[in-house]
């Protein structure tokens, strides 16, 4: 039997995803710029995608910017706000567990010279609204925050940076790499009260090498990106019509007709499953913290090197990750913050989870958890 | 009948490259980065990609980065030298009708204060040797030339970049643009002397939204895209693996198990049908030079508006564009530059071929352009 529960780190694409990659390649091939009618039948398609991104996050149209991933759609809301308001002050507030796509913007900021301030997290991987409202100060040009944490699921009050910003007077846009909750959580402007929303393709079941960038209209962003013009400068470089065909039937699919709390509900009797067999054995812990979102499960056998159980899991056909697929040999950041035992953090392993992963699978993978933990501890 | 002639904005896919797109979402779909089974699996087909571009280039495996567009080859080329080798000179050296991808990097670096020097072009769209030679001081850190200009086909004297930095006792990198050469004269670095090449797979019959950047072992380069990893930092982000096999599958079938030479002589017969029809007509002028690669033919119905021409072909199935689809809306830079008299700059539009085009779609073509040229001449 085969589990995948590494949804974290890509999900299988839906066949609606792959029809209409298809199609954008067979039928709506066209340049979206030609001024001709093959360039206006691409151009439909990908005004048809960008008017589905919308309604999945409820703002307009004119608002959605495609971009190449998660990651590009990270760079241009962070080094396109900073060059836009570098002048109006110096200060950005982010956590110190950001995906690196976020954190690396930010090594590259501070050795510029700009007050990057890192919220710390607490024992289950949250930081507090408390701590986004001392560090906003009037200077603050940015706060960028993840909705939920990629390695432990924990979800972030970012509603508070907004309100932050407004208390401080601070000219500062508020930036939310949403990528791991979009299509979990209501993701949008109204949700998160964000002008920039990250998210990216291949985490809600459509192809890898797309992703979008909510830019509330009148937000001034300079974009790191310089070429002809395409996405209103924002995302300059030919669109990528077949991957964001494929984005918007997933999102079409999955998000706008499907039903959020009942994926949630599915997705938790599915987490629950896999908790369970792990503290049913003596070794075993729980890394995330009770109100993580449950799509993500950050677990330990403690004694069993993460490495190891990752690939016995392999063998028997289940798979997830030892922290995210983004950061493959580091010791997990976010472990650490969190401040866990080393042992602990030694042995974790990620399962992550999608409401089309079933309960047999889940069972399946409970009893493989517990053979690991009978078989592979230390003797 | 439909003709499309518009290739360089974008060409049609092969059916192999559909379908190795299609492989890559349902069979590969995995992350490239997973350490298990699934992961495996996308590594091999992004691995066995790579390999597809190195045979084409003539290059090693590690030699080559997948990109999300040609676009974005060209600006981690030129910002990721310029970030490299600031500390060691000022000068930049380009021509004067690059495309805005690379132009609108030149003109932020001017803003910082680098020193860019843009060659002119001569009547027929073509930068000399000499003036390249002459460019090139002690102090150049880079030489980013265009190998085919997108609206006229000039083909630059690239080679002599690497000859001039070398004389010159500079440290710059060459990087060649070889976006619309690709597929249609040899490119790699033997061919070119460079140590940066971009390419873009829409171009030559692969998916929109992935392109590639050959990087000479040893160059440094410092990306300006931040993440976590992926393609040696040079790209981060998760790899687009769909449009990516189906990039290669393109190259395969098309280049690597392709003709160029047969190709070139067929572009050349459906181009001098185009030409020679033209040519026939009295208000008929071509603006792509002698020496200019058959597959680009930029011309003139002069009196006849630009965009009035294209309409009008467009509506008789001809696609074709007014300057660059990258460009749209403003009057050509390159006939500017290249000092063709106003009413014949605004009479241009470009024809540009692919191997794929037929005999037939040519003489119908012909037809319509003589047609236009009867019918929609001030009277």
């Amino acid at each position: 039997m085969q589990a995948y529960f590494d949804n974290s780190a890509t999900t299988k694409p839906l066949p609606e995803a792959v029809e209409a990659v298809s199609r954008a390649m067979t039928e709506t091939w066209g340049n979206p710029s030609s001024l001709h009618v093959i360039g206006d039948t691409a151009n439909g398609e990908l005004e048809n995608a960008r008017r589905t991104l919308a309604s999945a996050f409820g703002c307009r149209q004119q608002e959605v910017y495609f971009t190449g991933s998660g990651t590009e759609s990270n760079n241009i809301a962070v080094f396109g706000t900073v060059e836009a308001l570098k002048r109006r002050g110096n200060r950005i507030v982010t956590t110190a567990v950001e995906h690196p796509s976020v954190e690396g913007c930010m090594k590259r900021l501070e050795n510029e010279g700009f007050d990057v301030v890192r919220l710390p997290v607490d024992k289950t991987g949250q930081i507090s609204e408390e701590a986004i409202y001392e560090a906003v100060n009037d200077k603050t040009i940015l706060v960028s925050l993840m909705l939920v944490n990629n390695e432990v699921g924990s979800i972030m009050p970012v509603k508070a940076a907004a309100k932050a910003l407004k208390r401080a007077g601070a000219p500062g846009h508020v930036h939310v790499d949403a990528v791991q909750g979009f299509g979990k959580v209501p993701v949008g402007p109204k949700a998160l009260g964000a002008d920039l929303i990250s998210v990216s393709g291949h985490k809600v079941h459509g192809p890898k090498g797309v992703g979008a960038l909510y830019v509330k209209k009148g937000t001034r962003l300079v974009s790191p990106v310089l070429g002809g013009g395409q996405e209103d400068n924002i995302r300059p470089g030919t669109q990528g019509t077949p991957a964001i065909a494929g984005f918007a039937a997933a999102v079409d699919t999955g998000i706008l007709h499907g039903d959020l709390s009942s994926y949630i509900a599915h997705v938790t009797e599915v987490r629950n499953i896999i908790r369970d067999a792990v503290l049913a054995t003596d070794i075993g812990a729980i890394n995330s913290g009770d109100d993580a979102l449950p799509y993500i499960l950050n677990l330990s056998l403690e004694g069993i090197p993460s490495e190891v159980l990752r690939n016995y899991l392999s063998e028997q056909g289940v798979c997830v990750s030892t922290g995210s697929a983004c950061s493959k040999g580091h010791r997990s950041t976010v472990l650490t913050q969190m401040e866990l035992e080393p042992r602990r953090i030694d042995s974790a392993v990620r399962f992550s989870f999608s409401h089309t992963n079933t309960i047999e699978e889940a069972r399946y993978a409970a009893e493989v958890l517990t053979r690991a933990a009978n078989t592979l501890r230390r003797g």
